[in-house]
């Protein structure tokens, strides 16, 4: 194949010292989840569609797949790729539901595709990082703490701007509408949920008309609307509005349970709100709603979210309600990265490029690197023996901090030089371990401001 | 969505404990391409089908991306899902060559997409890691030792029945044709390669036909092509045959090399032999030529192979030549997962299932939970304060090794039950640990015959 290819529009791809960080903040997810006790599922990137496309905005962004030139030529082979990773989970969900333990914790982390058109933050293909618990029948509300909590956990875990998890209630929202009189109550939440694009007048304007509330009442919404707190005090701040509805108590004490929570595992870096305007557009949230930002990067809306789905997925004989969030992986770092936020230390595993002297010593310079790989240490064999001063060279572009020169025969003489402070040191191969920082790749976190000078 | 959906034909999915297997050998194959300084990197699944179609067999079993309702509606997209990791990987070699260093190692564990009909050891999605090296303009021979080596040793490290590289390199089987005076070289190696299917007598008299030899050259070329030996005393044995040959000498020195070197790190489930039958279809292997068999499973075909190709890729500057061999993941651990032969000790990354004697004690229960996290230790909270002998059981269905039963206040007094054997010991979240085995999901490797009890 000839010629120079350009990238293509909204699929993202990653230089290997690129690649060293999205690899770590996938390793970094994926232990925490698993500390939490989550399973790692994979599930085939194409499903059915049938069970894709359910007549959503989102069906026209669905990549359908055909053969190339099957004997019906060019016929559909029926199957799209998916476009999240919440319906292959339900879909698996009900597939093994006769060979899964309920309640069935599992984390998910690949790509999933939607051919919208390419913007910031938005790509054709993404990874995604998911965390669900599902329950057969029932699942207790305890597990929405739960679920939020190892997301607050993971995030931790990763080098990050500043980011907020921003919680409110579906039970809340609906209890509050109600109790206040609403006529239609799916209406107001629709309405509420334009509050980032509309100003607060024109949004009491569509209460009154389009979910038939008084002026009263459509100031009463917008009160509730603008309670953004960081801890469980929004309870009496909602009180206060003077509504009562049972369903509005229940709603009040899961999100304060939820604050609560994830208050007890907030970092610097990770912060926990109750923002009473979160609705979350998805009609099958049920209960907690959450959306993910991060600070310095709102223009990508959030990098996160999720909530309650009371039927997650449904066989006719069982219903399978879940709780869970997601986490956009690609659509956080492919920026971080593109901005010299997040880096990585160097391109290549190697810690050490073992020097060559000339090819007939190859097979010494091999058994240095033999030496090193069985105790952990990765490292390269020069390439060909050319002057050492070019073979130190070679080592710094490719970011690898050692250079180990072989000894010659059984008097050892093997010495290692670290390339940044010029040190050159006797060592043997069978003992000498670089300090653990330089063992492997590095993320290098870089405050926006540090990479603006 | 409702109604339990059925398995998709040649989607293989795992279930949990299953994926446990497929995630460490994953884990285990990164782990050593990393130690031989093979940089991560993954690409995109689409290419544009003019590069992916190249007019042979396989561009009938391409997928192709249309989008559900594109503008132009169901018009292509003109991108088509990548069936190998070479073609993408020379792309990204050439649209990113400026920003490489060369030689430039790359290892690649992805899936990969062909819209064939599903049989056993093929799927429509599967697996496969490969580990390539590739260079600007030249790339020195002693890179074919080492990239096979690397092959050698990751597969070393995976529990795996038999398994068996067998090499051979083009130069030696083309020279000793054109030594031999062979009319059309490459007809013979076509007939050659069809020793598996068809009896030698039929493969004789095909040689005469289409290669343009004689019964004398046909003999001959049978004779070379039945020379399989562990070690390098193929040398002789084929020179024995008479053959000389310029090109001939370079490909015996070359398979003699690789042979030795992988020889060298070979262990007792990995062998290395020389096989001067194998060819390998591709016509763009031009040297070292190597496919991997894995005893009891030669229906399988080839689970692996590779080889050296001088133009990899080519943009009208340089020319890219490489040599890489792929191991296929799916096509090997499917069918041993199937068989029993490779299972995961548990579908729960948890060690520990910390029990819950009441809803109201559930924070101590996560303090437990926390406390073993923060050392390492996966672990889950009880669902609900079932009687105790109920949540044994639980953690019992998920192979979950301890249950932890939590004190009641400051003086202590946690217990820890490994309920394998019943033994319970007082114990102090903050120290405390399982057993290394027991710390996470375990691979267990049982032979086929014990598979077969």
């Amino acid at each position: 194949m000839s010629g120079k290819p350009t990238p293509l529009s909204g699929f993202p791809e990653l230089l290997p010292a690129e690649r060293v960080v999205e690899q770590r903040v996938i390793d970094d997810l994926r232990r925490i989840f698993e500390l939490h006790g989550f399973t790692g599922i994979e599930t085939r990137v194409v499903e059915p569609m049938d069970r894709l496309a359910k007549g959503g905005e989102i069906d026209k962004e669905i990549y359908v797949l055909r053969r190339a030139m099957s004997d019906d030529a060019g016929s559909d082979s029926g199957l799209g790729l998916h476009f999240d990773l919440t319906v292959p989970f339900a879909r698996y969900v009900l597939e093994n539901s006769g060979k899964l333990e309920f309640p069935f914790r599992r984390h998910q982390i690949q790509p999933a595709w939607r051919g919208e058109r390419p913007q910031i933050g938005r790509y054709r293909q993404f990874t995604q990082a998911d965390v669900d618990i599902v329950g057969r029948g029932e699942l207790a509300f305890h597990h929405d703490v739960e679920v939020m909590r190892v997301m607050v956990d993971a995030l931790s875990a990763l080098q990050l701007p500043p980011v907020s998890f921003q919680f409110n209630n579906r039970k809340l929202i609906q209890g509050f509408y109600r109790g206040l009189g609403i006529a239609d109550v799916t209406a107001a939440i629709r309405v509420i949920d334009k509050l980032d694009k509309l100003p607060p007048d024109v949004v009491a304007e569509q209460l009154v008309e389009s979910a038939g509330a008084t002026a009263g009442q459509a100031e009463r919404c917008l009160a509730l609307a603008s309670i953004r707190v960081g801890d469980t005090s929004f309870v009496d701040r909602v009180r206060d509005l003077g509504v009562e509805d049972e369903l509005l108590e229940t709603g009040l004490a899961e999100l304060a349970a939820v604050i609560e929570g994830c208050a007890a595992v907030a970092t610097d870096t990770v912060s926990v709100e109750a923002n009473l305007r979160i609705a979350r557009g998805l009609d099958y949230y049920t209960g907690t709603v959450v959306e993910i930002f991060m600070s310095g990067y709102e223009h990508l809306k959030s990098v996160g979210g999720g909530g309650r789905y009371d039927a997650l997925a449904d066989d006719g004989k069982n219903v399978y309600p879940g709780v869970g969030v997601s986490f956009g992986v690609s659509r956080t770092i492919v920026p971080l990265i593109a901005d010299g936020v997040l880096s990585g230390s160097r391109a290549v595993p190697s810690a050490v490029l073992v020097a060559l002297t000339d090819e007939e010593s190859r097979p010494a310079s091999d058994a240095v690197a033999t030496a090193l790989r069985a105790r952990g240490i990765p490292c390269e064999v020069a390439a060909s023996p050319q002057k050492f001063g070019k073979q130190i060279r070679t080592a710094e572009r490719r970011g690898i901090p050692f250079v180990w020169f072989p000894g010659n025969g059984d008097d050892g003489g093997h010495e290692v030089k670290d390339i940044r402070s010029g040190d050159q040191v006797a060592a043997d191969p069978a003992t000498w371990n670089p300090p653990d920082q330089d063992l492997r790749p590095q993320v290098r976190f870089h405050t926006p401001q540090e990479t603006t000078k």
